[in-house]
């Protein structure tokens, strides 16, 4: 062991990072040696938060300091649209875009047969209850494209089928700004599939 | 603000680290949410000793536990060679190397006359003292090869020229295993000016 004691904990502890290796992790408990006392301070108060503080949403299942997350709890948003997400973080993402104004529905975890992933393990049993109870319009599946996404998309298109309530998917397809030679053949006959008639009717 | 208040603070902590962006920052606060109560428990510790309990050593000047070093507590180094780096990172780089057993002093710093940091500035004086009252053989001076790491390696050479002490540098060049397309010029500069003969004498 070439580091002291302290130093060898907090790569131990950098490390458990997914992305962060041994390298970035030693880098990350020697510059922590240069923060200062207020920073350390915060640090440590969140760290300890972290697990006392951040409970989820009793309605979406989203990370929340309160029983009700500020999204469910905010009268400016539409109650009548939910967007089905597979985990917390990817709220956060949707809510980086700025235009999505319903709510959400964090499922945490995709059915997975294969995985032994039922539908009783995630939180779907309580969208049902969302739907009989609320008036909910639109429920937007954004799970990613992958069997277990499927899956779980056609599973809750099937439990909704017989309630007034219209199911839609978010497109796939090739990503804006991709350069088409890195474009995967799955994704681009995805993109083939879904193509949109773009034709000009000159009547 | 998109975030509960305390995944926000961890964000705000992670982002300080070098080499961490906003994107990785949000990724490690999110995952910190999943770490074990046990991890968590290490890493507030760690931190807070960070602070307490990592000082620096007496005699070298490197990151220490205790007023002295393992490095220079360490009965089996080799007490006549020193070697000179900038900050306490670098002594465990050479550590990891494993060959180098002799010891190390840490500058803190290098001569900097357009930053306005002076011999005074950096931890010099104590090296001369080393070299006055232990029985130093050889000093390696192992600095980045800057305008202030070659002042300051020309600068030491010069306290240290009337010593009864050999100093040396250690070889700058073209790294281990890089592609010569990538080798920027002054490297190649370095490593033209600083050439070996291997010329195969058949006398």
């Amino acid at each position: 062991m070439i580091y002291p004691e302290t130093i060898n904990d907090l790569i131990e502890c950098y490390k458990k990072f997914p992305g962060i290796g041994e390298k970035n992790a030693e880098r990350m408990a020697l510059y922590t040696l240069e923060l200062g006392q207020e920073v350390i301070d915060l640090f440590v108060q969140a760290l300890k938060k972290s697990k006392k503080n951040i409970k989820r949403c009793q309605i979406c299942n989203n990370f929340s300091e309160n029983d009700i997350c500020t999204i469910c709890a905010n009268e400016n948003r539409n109650k009548n649209i939910i967007c089905v997400v597979e985990e917390p973080k990817n709220v956060y993402q949707f809510e980086k875009i700025g235009s999505y104004h319903g709510l959400y529905h964090v499922l945490d975890g995709l059915i997975s047969p294969l995985e032994n992933v039922n539908p009783d393990d995630i939180n779907i049993s309580n969208l049902l209850k969302r739907i009989e109870t609320d008036d909910i319009k639109e429920v937007i599946i954004a799970v990613k494209p992958s069997v277990e996404g499927e899956t779980t998309a056609l599973y809750i298109s099937k439990i909704l089928e017989k309630k007034n309530v219209i199911i839609s998917k978010i497109a796939h397809g090739v990503p804006l700004g991709a350069d088409m030679d890195y474009v995967d053949s799955l994704t681009l006959e995805l993109a083939l599939e879904e193509r949109k008639n773009i034709t000009c009717n000159h009547e």
